[in-house]
């Protein structure tokens, strides 16, 4: 049994697809951002930084989307979501998802919070943030203009869904990722999977169905 | 046979101490990146972002320092510098494999490169940088506060060799990683590894031996 803690459309929706993916059994807590939940003593008390998702693994608060996606694929590896350590794939694996976790995801917190740096131009830093973000998905566009399915070939690992979601937030931006035409074709493809409308039903979201 | 591409005192450190922890035989090449060795097309054409490092694997350009020293710990088992999945440590490996690619080493970018998100307030950006590096050492700090001599406990891992490098990054910093008590004692720790000493001499580097 997991328990996670997320909000609508975050960063922990990933998460929440996969535990969709695998059926394995979870609780869910939507945390309301807006009014402040996740400043609140019992949600610091599991996540001291006060940032969803937090996945409860065997009684333990566990934090980084990232590497939450990373365990729940290894920890079912009946689902086939990881190529396991000495697959061809894991090599692919590994460097992408850090590509994702160390280039991308970065770059959106500054898009979406440029106030996290304090006192600094807010347009300036978007701007910047902005060429970093589609830098990374001209970077994944030529990786899919193999006519490749998924970001590792023919099977669909964590790391499409995280790419999905990642996808998903720029939306609203000047060049959505859905611009570049390999992507487009992979985000539609993803899109037609059930745990998508799920997810979409579980945590009330609308937007980019 | 591994090929690295890197340059003195940058990310590719820790890939480089591994294989030198690992025995494992690399062939290497040190950039000048003052040089601009990194613009050149040679190396363009095995890193299109021209960043170091870059590690050969299979005869195939691997990048993302983070995921290099993940694939090498997983390719060398017999080193024991990661938790294999199902391993009690797994969770925490990951996650705090992940607190450092995604929270800590892209502030130190910022830190060092605020002219990579363009026309911005450089010293904004950089107070920043800076308060996101000191909040993420106090929960190293904390994690280390047990007595534990390592990041997962008793056992070195690829999270200790990632964790000394950045802390290294922040010798010039107003606040360096080792004003932090159980970080300082973590790091003189460390630091009589063989291992450190044989990087300097390969690397040439004087500062925080």
């Amino acid at each position: 049994m997991y328990t996670l803690y997320t909000s609508p459309g975050t960063a922990g929706m990933m998460v929440h697809q996969l535990l969709i993916e695998l059926g394995a059994p979870y609780e869910m807590h939507l945390l309301d951002i807006k009014a402040g939940d996740q400043r609140k003593p019992e949600y610091l008390a599991l996540n001291p930084n006060g940032v969803v998702p937090t996945l409860v693994i065997d009684g333990k608060p566990r934090t980084e989307s990232s590497a939450l996606v990373m365990l729940l694929a290894e920890r079912h590896p009946e689902g086939g979501f990881a190529p396991a350590p000495g697959d061809a794939a894991r090599d692919d694996y590994l460097e992408w998802m850090l590509i994702l976790a160390h280039s991308l995801q970065p770059a959106y917190r500054l898009w979406f919070y440029p106030s996290d740096l304090g006192d600094v131009d807010h347009d300036a830093i978007k701007a910047g943030a902005r060429a970093k973000i589609e830098k990374t998905w001209d970077r994944v566009e030529a990786r899919l203009s193999d006519g490749r399915p998924y970001m590792l070939g023919d099977a669909v690992s964590a790391l499409d869904f995280y790419t999905l979601m990642l996808m998903r937030w720029s939306r609203n931006m000047p060049k959505p990722a859905t611009t570049w035409t390999h992507l487009a074709a992979f985000a539609a493809r993803m899109k037609q999977r059930p745990s998508w409308r799920r997810l979409y039903e579980l945590e009330g979201l609308t937007e980019w169905a």
